[in-house]
């Protein structure tokens, strides 16, 4: 049967993570201690405030769907939350409320990709975008970038890449796994060339609030016509409720709503109204203390890591990753992961999740620890390394 | 720019009736009692044992992401209940649980459906389906279905309509908007007729539990090979969570889980555990209480339609929708109903939202109010058609 299944399914990898979290888990079971830092979801639960909004909604009975664009409240305190952070007026009318950030990107690839159509990506880069081009009989058209891109798309390197069949790019700031941002100047530069072309601009803001230093820059401040997937997993730490938004320019919003209507209903009704307490003082007070909380993680582990041999050429503005070069060590990514799955209990993530250029010799940390177990994985570091044959 | 959109997004229609939605929201808005019989929602808010078992997961700090094919124990749990209601051993192993009905029809699509190829689907029928479809870029090929067929599709009209792009049949039951069942000996034939051909036979069993006489068959019991498309939303009451599953045969798991892994990472944890409530037995004693009161709404709304003059040729046996054909009344369905809205201020919805034939002279009536509602609706259905004018 399994050769009746559709081409893209086959297309499509599986994160290559999984097979070691499996083992992972097996060796836990086993009674190991293992450290997870291969994990991209804060280690921290939701903040008691948006908990506890979240069990008022059930008790008053918000248990049924809500109108397919969201719950207008919360795209009236997301468009507030605009104003107070970035200084701009976004109109709630152009907020779609979306099961995580997963369902926003489900929206901007249906609404604007035809089949056989790409759109430009950094390679590296989450991998999850490439499939949902996929998903719509498209594709991405991966763009090589490193250390001298700061692992970002820039406008020099779309106007290399562009052909007859790109209709976009889709951009991260913060990007995953690298942690680099995207300025003011390249996203507008990045805006004027795909405007030129005719294009869509995506640019995935999901990261933002987890920046270390300097604020990030949202692409609306510059171009009212890119589309903006955001998420309330990270910053938020709502990873399990499943709650997103996109911003999208006003003539696309009907169209985007009867998608919705058709593709996932409504988004979770109690997580819409837990939301809400997202943005109220108390809680952003305890969310600015979790991005301290990463930034002294940061702080640690990129040190560390550079001592040991690791290559970090570009330090990492935002999101809780560390994106790190082993050429020094020698051998193979997801070699060197194992190893230290099975000989030091540590999970880190092998490059291979997040692309294709440079993957073999590149592993992904995710500081999703607290700092003793931070210290502890870079003391299993420092012993795996001794015992590492490439 | 609104030519720049994909192909995709103009084809997919938005649901007709929400144009009434709106106009009725307004007339509420003015202080006007409108009846609501155009939603496709269960009236109840979720049972009380199963709310508190959200809440519980919520206060237990169950926020954050699960494996993406769902919890174990609910897998388990589901699995327990088809051995209860169907004397039906499924391992749990063949159970993926997804973000609603919504997220079982995503994986179902992606990963049978290559583009330019076709699933039967019985007109009148659920739409987001033949959406779903064409989201993937492949097609329904809508088969035209009445009374005669009892709204269904069989081996019969299958052999006919099949044709080289044919890969698959979707059949619901019961069926939305019209409610009829498909007995033992018809999912096997039709399990027969679609395995002849080398396809796949898929099944809506959304409205399971929701049957009023007699219980629903799963096509599980006749075809170990068929894909079973199921929700928490309408029989367990749980629309707003977002929650539903799929169960597959055991060679499409690895497939169906890496799909979810990338379309939607989990679906929402705390959804997950409320819903591990739904199997005890004090919570299957309200919910079998509100089928015996939708059977109730049934028996007194199927005779009063009737006897005003409604076609409604074929006992509906599940669900809680009656559709119903108004050719007695002349004119056409959409002005049909908004004639209705606007003079008696009740919402139905239009035959054109579940497809093309005859949908111009049907209209479907959602029995999701309480008795009394209803009563007021016959009344002013007697009242209004006095005053229609096709």
């Amino acid at each position: 049967m399994a050769t009746s299944y559709s081409a893209r399914s086959r297309a499509i990898e599986p994160f290559h993570v999984m097979a070691l979290l499996s083992r992972a888990n097996q060796l836990q079971a086993e009674g190991h201690d293992v450290i997870h830092l291969e994990i991209g979801e804060p280690d921290f639960s939701t903040a008691a405030p948006i908990v506890a909004a979240g069990q008022a909604a059930l008790a008053n009975g918000h248990t049924r769907y809500t109108a397919a664009r969201g719950l207008p409240a919360l795209r009236q305190a997301i468009a507030g939350f605009y104003q107070q952070r970035y200084r701009l007026s976004i109109d709630p009318e152009r907020i779609l409320i979306t099961p995580g950030g997963s369902g926003a990107l489900l929206l901007a690839t249906s609404l604007l990709v035809d089949p056989g159509k790409h759109w430009l990506l950094a390679d590296p880069g989450y991998p999850c975008n490439r499939h949902f081009l996929r998903l719509v009989e498209g594709a991405a058209q991966l763009v090589p970038v490193g250390p001298a891109e700061r692992y970002q798309l820039n406008g020099a390197l779309l106007a290399k890449h562009w052909n007859a069949d790109s209709v976009g790019a889709l951009v991260a700031s913060p990007a995953n796994p690298t942690g680099t941002l995207l300025s003011r100047a390249e996203l507008a530069e990045l805006s004027s060339a795909v405007d030129q072309r005719g294009g869509h601009l995506v640019v995935d803001e999901i990261y933002h609030g987890l920046t270390y230093g300097q604020d990030a820059t949202s692409v609306l401040e510059v171009n009212d016509q890119a589309f903006v997937l955001n998420s309330f997993s990270k910053y938020f730490g709502m990873t399990g409720w499943r709650l997103g938004w996109l911003v999208a320019p006003p003539a696309a919003v009907p169209e985007l709503e009867k998608l919705a209507q058709n593709l996932y209903i409504s988004a979770p009704s109690m997580a819409q109204y837990a939301a809400l307490a997202c943005f109220e003082p108390a809680t952003l007070e305890i969310l600015e203390e979790r991005r301290h909380e990463f930034g002294r993680r940061r702080d640690f582990l990129l040190p560390a890591l550079r001592e040991l041999g690791f290559g970090i050429a570009v330090e990492p503005e935002g999101a809780f990753y560390l994106y790190a070069d082993i050429r020094a060590f020698g051998g193979d990514a997801f070699a060197f992961c194992r190893h230290f799955l099975e000989t030091e209990h540590l999970a880190i993530t092998p490059g291979l999740d997040f692309g294709h250029y440079q993957a073999g010799h590149h592993v992904r940390f995710a500081y999703t620890q607290s700092l003793p177990r931070l210290q502890q994985a870079v003391e299993r570091l420092a012993r795996g390394l001794k015992s590492w044959r490439p």
